[in-house]
């Protein structure tokens, strides 16, 4: 069976659509024929279920040449290897798949997962993992790795919340270069509502980072010698405006109900406990944050990375996007992103 | 016991002296006397050995104000950690230590570590790291976290050296947009030398990394259509300059004798087998190496996320840092990077 090919589609008539949509979805129905986007008739071509395509110049089109021609390979290589694993999927622009649950194809309605192929090598913007995270079924990053596995990266969005929640008096404080000590502080401000780490085992002094030290001076809660804002001036001489996109998602955190601790162990921004009452009862902690500008562009080795870690400790990874729009929680765009196996 | 404090060094006499140094390794003899540095005399005074130390003005500063005034805090607490630990140590410079074996002090002249202290939030060049890894002992990174803990980096030269060695036919291929296809190649290329990746499980086709195929095209073992540097003009369009250094790299271990395959599952540019014989005795990689440029500043989380990753996987970490000067493997810089506990 030849099929023909106008540079874009691939078509063909009745007995086309019985065998290769009726009972295997391949394409759409049209006009009682059939419509192959080019990466489906490159599969078929693959398997040997079509010999050739023919193109407007007549010319008759095998794998190779049809690949060369008209397929990404990177979405080529997913669209095969989803086939593989057993599922009917339609194209859904050049690199994006529809992919329906097993068992179901494109004459039904639902999906189970809205793919997107992207090379290892190429950078994705962080609008582009967003877009993936809203919509029906499972968004998921497919990344062709240079030996054409594919790791399927599933992208949603999380909830932020957590069920924290602690009256602390005044504390007094002092601000060093990278951190602030409160001397003799409440005891309630580190046993009870988890701020800072004790300067050493059997003291009272309490040392608070600059990002937990910039919070509680801004809620009044801590009392400095220092205008709040000369704590965030002091976190911006080193990190510059990544403090501020910090303590921005730190405080969203914290006014969620949810305690955010540094993540350095983890190489994230934050660990984040959803419900602490008191630091001798901790808890695991649920998640990872990491924090990035909401025009980061993210390179998928990175995502591998932070994802294959927060897997190997059991923690769900989040990236928090911060936008430049310096609302109080608003502008703050969260990402939770998990190694998943369709 | 009160010493004087001259805005830059704390000295003392002959009985400070005995009780500091001759005893417990801290600051140096100096005429008969005792010269401290800052971040010395704050241990002393945090652990209460003094009861404070008097300025210029006749001013008697105790452990809070000496702090403020003249010791790094960052620098502080690796001091504490070490000596809580049981090493002494002798600071070498505002944030960096030499700390000597467990049992031997600043009266002996060996050195187990040199440590250099920073903060979680500061970025760490390059040419910084290069440094710890050369001299007496151990070069290592200590990073205080925002809870003050200090996981502790080791920084080595690794030697880039391996055992594989495939002399190959002639190899036909094609360039698509992201990879090279070989469609029958000898059999030598992957089962062997563990170049590319099968395209099909039956199939003989073999895909090539852009890289894969950049390298064997300069070294004349891939003929393509394409010109090799069209190759190399391919990696670029989406890489950029990266895909210059991962080139060089890649030929730098090859040539090395080491075979490096992609490290996307572990976040790395690649993981490299330091033998291979043939693909179906293929063992564990030793080593993840990413690849940076030369100036390149590493923010400590990310160092923690890739050491840590490693660890996990049980390979060793390495940072290939390529510099501008275009040389063939001239021009890299590596570095190991590992967690240790002193």
């Amino acid at each position: 069976m030849e099929l023909s090919f106008d540079g874009r589609r691939v078509r063909g008539g009745t007995a086309a659509r019985e065998r290769f949509y009726d009972s295997r979805g391949y394409g759409r129905p049209k006009d009682g024929g059939l419509v192959l986007a080019p990466v489906e008739a490159a599969h078929l071509l693959f398997r040997g279920d079509l010999e050739g395509v023919v193109d407007d110049a007549g010319d008759r089109l095998g794998f190779r040449d049809f690949l060369r021609r008209a397929v990404s390979e990177v979405a080529f290589l997913v669209y095969k290897d989803l086939r593989d694993r057993g599922f009917y999927l339609s194209p859904d622009g050049p690199t994006a798949f529809v992919v329906y649950p097993r068992g179901s194809g494109p004459w039904d309605e639902t999906a189970a997962y809205r793919v997107r192929a992207v090379s290892e090598r190429a950078p994705v913007p962080a609008a582009g993992l967003r877009e993936l995270a809203t919509g029906t079924g499972t968004g998921v990053l497919a990344v062709v790795d240079e030996e054409s596995e594919v790791p399927y990266l599933g992208v949603s969005e999380p909830t932020v919340a957590g069920a924290t929640d602690h009256e602390l008096p005044a504390v007094e404080g002092e601000l060093l270069a990278d951190r602030a000590i409160a001397w003799e502080p409440p005891s309630a401000l580190h046993e009870r509502a988890f701020y800072g780490q004790p300067l050493d085992r059997d003291g009272e002094a309490i040392q608070l980072s600059l990002v937990e030290a910039a919070y509680l001076a801004a809620t009044g809660t801590l009392g400095l010698e220092a205008d709040p804002e000369a704590v965030a001036a002091r976190g911006r001489a080193v990190e510059g405006e990544r403090f501020d996109r910090r303590r921005r998602v730190y405080r969203t955190l914290r006014e969620a109900g949810a305690v955010p601790k540094t993540g350095f162990k983890f190489g994230a921004d934050f660990r984040t406990y959803a419900e602490v009452t008191s630091v001798e009862q901790l808890g695991h902690s649920e998640r990872l944050v990491r924090v990035l500008s909401a025009g980061h562009e993210f390179d998928p080795r990175e995502l591998a990375l932070d994802v294959r870690l927060a897997g190997g400790v059991r923690k769900e990874m989040v990236f928090a996007l911060v936008g430049d729009d310096g609302g109080d929680g608003e502008g703050i765009e969260w990402l939770a992103l998990e190694r998943l196996t369709p």
